[in-house]
């Protein structure tokens, strides 16, 4: 007799990077119609993104009978290769899904994940469902809502666009940009920039940088990067000491040009 | 005597890229403290980008005294190089801002444009505001609120993260992609494109493909690019036969490989 995929209903909600009213219409519906509510707890350092996630349901939601699921995010190793880290940290992290996929919704039920900023952009969550998906052991009928990325909200907080006119914008992580700035002539945001990304680059380059873009700590910094290097290490550095961590996303113009235009 | 500049409070308001939900409740308070809308008209053949926003205001506002003012958006030429006549096209349109700025706003209102998607993409307001602003004619105070983009909504709806793990993303415009896929290795977001970029490119690519992301109208295509690109082609020329105009974006993934992963 073969065994049945469990039929699990889910959305994957994007709630904004930083600012709960950064929150769409269509999230906050989403949201109250989700019988459970998944919330990642990433330990102590992270627990201002719990806090905002709980700020978002208290604000948002119309009070109907919703569960709450907190459940904990594994460190991910970073002994390795970026790539065999990310991926066996996600596999850690599909067992848990795997689990409260299983455990905590019934077949009726819609289970919400709250994914900050939009879930299409360096964010696992809808890979890790589509893996759990081709396993064959569930049958999982996903929703997805966009939400504001921290690209977005980065750029409305320094009033500008972020691709010159009738040129690209490549968007990479700070560990490809220490490998070399791309050659595609247009501007470049960089995200998750653990350190090394803005020592490697040089030459006339404009940046726009911001941390905690969106919620009342942020903090942005604009100029020729020569000029303000430094004092973006500098916030970085005490940022880290007052936060636990930092959040901080920066687009960069070649030729000290101007973007938007 | 020397003119003071002419003071004016501005908020260009992301209205999201389609679904009149896609609005954030910072864009909803924002419309609602506007005493002046400002509605670009870009001819019949856009009249429903028109009507969206007339439907976001009629849905969202809260009934205030508020003022809405319809302009004309001219034709753009298509006449010499796509960077010369956008520039060209902007002188006008700065000129049309300038008139509205000056005739259609008092010091104290705050004059609303309502912007397509998100303003940071492929949109030229700030830009023209920027201008503006430069001349020192006008003493412009803008607030900029983030919105859903087509980018965001497009990988949305085919429920996929745009970046495979530590890789990059690259949006440009069909124009830039006619002239050769970026070899960045990693997915690129294509807008704008007019009908070449497409029937340009060749290899192991994967697409999904959207027009009209996010409203009734929306159609979705996805599979491998020597597939389906016929099929999307007859879609694109269905479309503007129906609409008069097509909307639509696309990500390529090199290598036939998956997005998000
Ligand atoms: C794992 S990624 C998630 C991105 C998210 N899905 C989004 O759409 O913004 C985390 C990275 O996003 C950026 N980020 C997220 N929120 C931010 C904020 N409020 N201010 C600045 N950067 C932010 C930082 O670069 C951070 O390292
Ligand atoms: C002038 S750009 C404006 C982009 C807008 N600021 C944004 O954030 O999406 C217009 C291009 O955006 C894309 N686009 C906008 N809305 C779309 C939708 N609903 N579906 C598909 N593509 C869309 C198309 O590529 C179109 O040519």
């Amino acid at each position: 007799m073969e065994t049945q995929p469990v039929k699990r209903r889910i959305s994957v909600i994007g709630i904004g990077a930083g600012n709960p009213e950064y929150m769409t219409v269509q999230a906050i519906n989403a949201l109250n119609r989700a019988q459970v509510v998944f919330l990642p707890n990433k330990g102590a350092d992270k627990a201002g993104l719990l806090h905002l996630r709980h700020e978002i349901c208290d604000r948002y939601m119309d009070g109907e009978a919703c569960r709450f699921v907190e459940f904990d995010i594994p460190e991910r190793s970073k002994a390795g290769a970026y790539k065999t880290d990310v991926k066996e940290w996600r596999a850690k992290v599909r067992q848990i899904y795997e689990r409260l996929l299983r455990d905590e919704l019934a077949e009726d039920d819609v289970g919400a994940f709250l994914v900050w900023g939009d879930p299409s952009l360096y964010d696992g969550t809808l890979g890790i469902l589509d893996r759990i998906h081709a396993t064959g052991a569930f049958d999982l009928n996903v929703d997805v809502i966009p939400g504001i990325s921290s690209v977005s909200a980065l750029a409305a907080r320094h009033k500008v666009a972020l691709n010159r006119i009738g040129e690209s914008l490549t968007i990479m992580t700070g560990r490809q940009l220490a490998a070399g700035f791309p050659d595609t002539g247009g501007n470049v945001v960089v995200m998750l920039d653990t350190q090394k990304g803005l020592q490697e680059i040089d030459g006339d380059i404009h940046i726009r940088w911001g941390a905690y873009v969106g919620s009342p700590d942020e903090i942005l910094v604009e100029g020729k990067l020569r000029d303000v290097r430094d004092e973006i290490e500098r916030l970085r550095e005490v940022s880290r000491e007052t936060h636990g961590w930092v959040m901080d996303t920066y687009v960069l113009s070649p030729d000290g040009g101007s973007t938007g235009d």
